[in-house]
């Protein structure tokens, strides 16, 4: 449906990629009528440290609540994730059957229930089909395995509307060894701001506590997956989280390097969700700047992403400036009009308040050949900065999104 | 474009529901390409009571800075109001003109230009063509008269991308004779929550003072024009003014029945806005009930009106529960998700949380041969309290905002 997800070049993954200390497994248990899989293990040697950030949203699904309540002191042993079915909105019995999914898997391991967290995504407000993870969980338990190859069958999958894997990479030499990175996530549609993520997984083998790693995964988390949105609409599922094996020690410098390249990762991931953007023709990257202060950058920021005027002009590759400044002014924040200036494809086209001459048919090829459009908004002086990433809006995304159930 | 739209029938306009006092005329002066009428006149036969309320968007058009600055203790004499140029990002010379568009309409009169409202509609960032407003204006004035004939040039004269004519009407009988209000709005696209309006005009024969009139008219726009939507993308010119000429008095009691029938009209004309969205195949009327507030309805209604996965799953007539009440969810506002009932079309399709056991083919059905699409939605027992209306997301709204410049 989207050249710009097709444009998406293949990664190749190798053993040397993936932290030490992780397994991992994914095959089809029946979940999808696809046949695709759809149950996904990642699962550490032993108990390691954890930490995952959520949706916000008040209507989700159990695996949320659940992972929420997980005793993440204790360390934590894996995840267990099914696509096809969200388990959202599904009352009682969804928490039971969340919570029975858990055990399986800890089972399956010999560990707790409680040492796992689940993942779900797909359709909501439906009953899992418990059977089918009664004996699928520990079917899929015996074929996990180290390494590149059942790495990406997880981050396979995962993927529901996905057209394609979505997965980055980080290592860091330190004094203690090499520190590798590797994540995955899913996500093209339901995407929106004030979110965790669509469901993310992080992989490191650096030694941090469950309580660094929250904060590093925290401050990963807001300059990545909260900055992107493909149509705004928040999910019920959102979840991130992420696992140290605790293999290689970190001196303090070090672990500020590890921070750098753990959110390098997640906005390397995070990008790719709205590249994958249902029926997405542009990858918008938006910067603000010269605000008050970050957060009223952020909603600026935010502002101009969820504008489908914005985003079908940028579907249309049309320069208009109109549509994107007036979006800044009703954001909320407070600037003066006369000093807004904009860039698009890093060519002025609006200063002191006004358009420039620019040449607006040379600028829309640009556009038009450009599989990513920047979109650089100065509202003043002020030292608050933000990015977001978002998709356009295409006939596509609205095709797909209204003609689904015929 | 919209078989929504077609669907709206005629209204035919006679002399007696226009109050009397006021005179209209509107014309084409070429600004317009396509030779439409794109200048209109509104005039009051002397200097009357009026308000005003204007976009909140801090990047707006030079008429709005104009009309929030008008001398309104004095007395307003009319309305002077271009479509095709929106003379909005124009800096000084925009300002320039507008105050000029005001000056040449006082003189055409007699009058003063501060007398005059200015409202300009159309592209955004061009300056106006003032040769033709020149010689246009004077022109136009020639032809103001009274009656049906007029208003209904006038209701015409405003309109842009609008595919029919939006025009409201109420008459009161009080002890002093007939009051009436008549009023006319334009507006299909840029329609977002937190505005004034597009352009509406309302006049009234009642006599009330200035500040009685911007009461009345601040509470009709709470719950008329600030309650709708098309895609949430506020104008830069949103203008809605009342003249009120005084001709017949109003005790205490018929000043309430004036507020009501003031407030009816203004959400008559309202949803004539979305009814006429671009693209639109199904006008959605929500209501929000049992929030902790008014303001907590409210913000709940919009996030559903601007979730365009709620748009497009009406434009597709599904029954889709999952993604109105997962909007509501993101909204902000707390509630207890197990409270949560949805009413889609008159049926229940959510309660307790969950779904209900319903006919979704039969439903469906009904969505697709329902014009207005009604979604109420629960969220406990407060007493908050909010409706919005908007228009579905068709492909149709996708291929007009990204198409245009080919």
């Amino acid at each position: 449906m989207s050249s710009l997800a097709s444009s998406r070049p293949n990664v190749t993954i190798s053993d040397d990629m993936i932290p030490a200390g992780f397994r991992f497994a994914s095959a089809p248990i029946g979940i999808k009528a696809s046949g695709k899989p759809d149950l996904t293990l990642v699962v550490a040697d032993g108990r390691v440290a954890a930490a995952g950030v959520y949706t916000t949203n008040l209507i989700h699904a159990a695996s949320i609540d659940w992972n929420r309540a997980a005793p993440i002191e204790q360390g934590m042993r894996g995840l267990v994730i099914n696509s096809g079915n969200a388990n959202a909105c599904t009352g009682v019995r969804g928490e039971q059957d969340n919570a029975r999914m858990a055990a399986l898997a800890g089972a399956s391991v010999g560990d707790d229930p409680q040492s796992f967290f689940v993942m779900s995504t797909g359709v909501i407000g439906h009953f899992l089909p418990m059977g089918k993870l009664e004996s699928g969980i520990p079917s899929v338990a015996k074929s996990l395995s180290a390494g590149a190859v059942a790495f990406e069958a997880a981050a396979r999958g995962i993927m529901t509307t996905d057209q394609f894997m979505k997965v980055a990479f980080r290592s860091l030499e330190t004094a203690s060894g090499t520190v590798r990175i590797a994540a995955m996530a899913k996500g093209a549609g339901m995407i929106g701001p004030k979110m965790a993520t669509m469901l993310a997984v992080v992989t490191t083998d650096a030694a941090l506590g469950s309580a660094e790693l929250h904060r590093a995964l925290k401050v990963a988390a807001d300059a990545s997956f909260n900055c992107i949105s493909v149509e705004g609409h928040m999910s019920t599922s959102d979840a991130l989280v992420c696992f140290a094996s605790g293999k290689v020690t970190l001196t303090d410098s070090e672990k500020a390097a590890f921070q750098e390249a753990l959110t390098e990762a997640c906005i390397e991931l995070a990008k790719l969700i709205p590249t994958d953007g249902e029926g997405a023709k542009h990858l918008v990257a938006i910067e603000v700047a010269g605000a008050a202060s970050d957060d009223d950058a952020r909603t600026i920021a935010e502002a101009i992403a969820n504008s489908p005027l914005v985003k079908t002009a940028i579907t249309g590759n049309d320069p208009n400036w109109g549509r994107i400044v007036s979006a800044a002014g009703y954001a909320g924040p407070a600037f003066d009009p006369r000093q807004v200036a904009l860039e698009l494809c890093g060519q002025t086209i609006f200063h002191d308040g006004q358009p420039t001459e620019f040449d607006a048919a040379a600028l829309s090829q640009t556009m038009s050949s450009s599989a990513e459009v920047s979109v650089v908004l100065s509202v003043g002086s002020g030292p608050g900065r933000a990015r977001h990433w978002t998709s356009d809006l295409t006939v596509d995304y609205v095709t797909f999104n209204s003609d689904y159930t015929t």
